[in-house]
């Protein structure tokens, strides 16, 4: 049976191609990951950016580009608005960037007329395939929100729950994390952990089961969770979404996992948007990258 | 060639056993872990505790006592404060927390008069043998200093040298760590970062390279740093000392080192004290005990 990232991937394929727009298209790690996906059935992409550079750089890989619709746009910061442009007016279903610098991408996401805006903050996930922990795990926020309020923490759920529903969770178990499992009024994670729980009880916020502050053995590990004797608690070492303190606690999870953990497998997206955004960094593996536009495709279709 | 917790256990071997004093002995878990490393030539012990429940438990295990020191305080924090004074006497060269609370433990360890404080905060590392990378990893700190001001992170440094220097690590590198490698204001752990950069440089802490802000890919992993270009910092790669944000990140990463790495081996102490204090966790491992025991050993050895 296909589990993780695999069984993404299954049920992107079962759903039809979904396309990509790339804003900036002209970087080869980019041009490569997006010739896999299609490849792979996973999406099809219409490449905005500077049409000569793509051509070039296409050449150099050996990839065909026959099958794709280009649009040539050489600035850059105008071919993420062309781009973005087609995510908001339904031609494609995803946004990705390309050779285009963070803040400029951002900035076109976030366009009042052509972004892609929903009134929900922008928040990022990471998903993992982590060998020996039997599902998916939801990380959040690794990359994006820097010291989320307890408001933007509800947000962040909010964004990440439909994640989780279109990679086939339907009730994810959440993790607010702190570094320890107790309330401590000298800890203000643990603090908002617990009221974040509440706020679930009381159906503020829906479609998931909240349970903070949590250890990460609480959280992941079901014979820690065993031997501490965490038998009154919602999770026992089976979450599905890890939510962190702040983005230093995340991103140094998020890298010890990527760096030292043997076939461990990621794709990211940010959410919180109309269409999910592929924004991978030059550090990505070229697997992660097509990982990352698998779980947009799952997504799109799941919204459409 | 030996490498990592094997290398730290011969050259405990090496030095000739010296003695834990155990506050509250009465504890199934210490006592294995005591006999192991009575067995491997690592150290030997004195029991403080409930002489009849340490001799009870001891029969259970199969334990022969013949050849321990053990003293009857059956109360436990008088148990605490009589083994500690073994420690702070010079009478034996390690303090292990056996069946006492945290606190009472560590009342016994800042007693004014029979404790063990330097004048130096105390600070708690975890040290990680972790398969892929070739040296031994310095974490902290990931369980006593929840958020550490930059005086308590120059703090932090200055106690871990040392423990460095008795693995064999003449000339540590530190990183303290965050989500990003370089200086951003609104991030304070950056700022920091670069502080204790310049502390190092201008002398103010000695015996170590400190090159922060760092992201943890830098920090360990050569290849990232090579493909990001970190040609001109100080740690590429090879970091010995990671040095955390606050104790939620540190805990967390901590946390997903022992709980996702296959094979990963690790040992902890506090330090900032007199001798060496071993403080393990229920949900520790034997080994990682062990392994404790090991880590407080050697630095013991480069104490006397």
């Amino acid at each position: 049976m296909s589990r993780g990232f695999d069984e993404v991937i299954s049920k992107v394929k079962s759903c039809g191609m979904k396309k990509i727009a790339v804003a900036a298209a002209q970087d080869s790690a980019v041009l490569e990951a997006v010739r896999e996906a299609k490849a792979q059935g996973i999406a099809d992409a219409v490449l905005v950016g500077d049409e000569s550079k793509i051509r070039e750089i296409a050449a150099g890989l050996g990839m065909d580009l026959s099958d794709y619709r280009i649009i040539d746009e050489p600035d850059m910061a105008q071919a993420a608005l062309t781009a973005v442009k087609l995510a908001h007016d339904g031609e494609v279903e995803m946004y990705m960037k390309g050779l285009c610098d963070t803040k400029t991408f951002l900035k076109s996401v976030l366009d009042k007329e052509v972004g892609l805006r929903t009134g929900s903050p922008l928040s990022h996930v990471a998903v993992f395939d982590i060998p020996g922990y039997e599902k998916l795990l939801f990380l959040t926020d690794v990359a994006f929100m820097t010291y989320p309020t307890l408001e933007d923490k509800a947000n962040i759920i909010r964004n990440t729950v439909p994640v989780c529903n279109a990679c086939g969770v339907t009730m994810p178990k959440v993790a607010p994390l702190a570094a320890v499992e107790v309330v401590n009024p000298k800890m203000p994670a643990t603090v908002e952990g617990a009221e974040l729980t509440k706020m679930c009880e009381e159906g503020q916020i829906t479609g998931c089961i909240v349970d903070g502050p949590l250890s990460l053995d609480l959280a992941i590990d079901p014979e820690a969770a065993k031997h501490k004797g965490a038998t009154n608690r919602k999770i026992q070492g089976d979450a599905d979404i890890l939510l962190f303190p702040d983005i230093h606690a995340g991103n140094l999870v998020y890298k010890a996992l990527v760096h030292t953990v043997p076939g461990v497998k990621n794709g990211c997206i940010l959410t919180g948007t109309k269409v999910p955004v592929i924004l991978t960094s030059r550090s990505d593996t070229f697997e992660t990258k097509v990982n990352s536009i698998a779980l947009a495709a799952v997504v799109a279709a799941e919204l459409n």
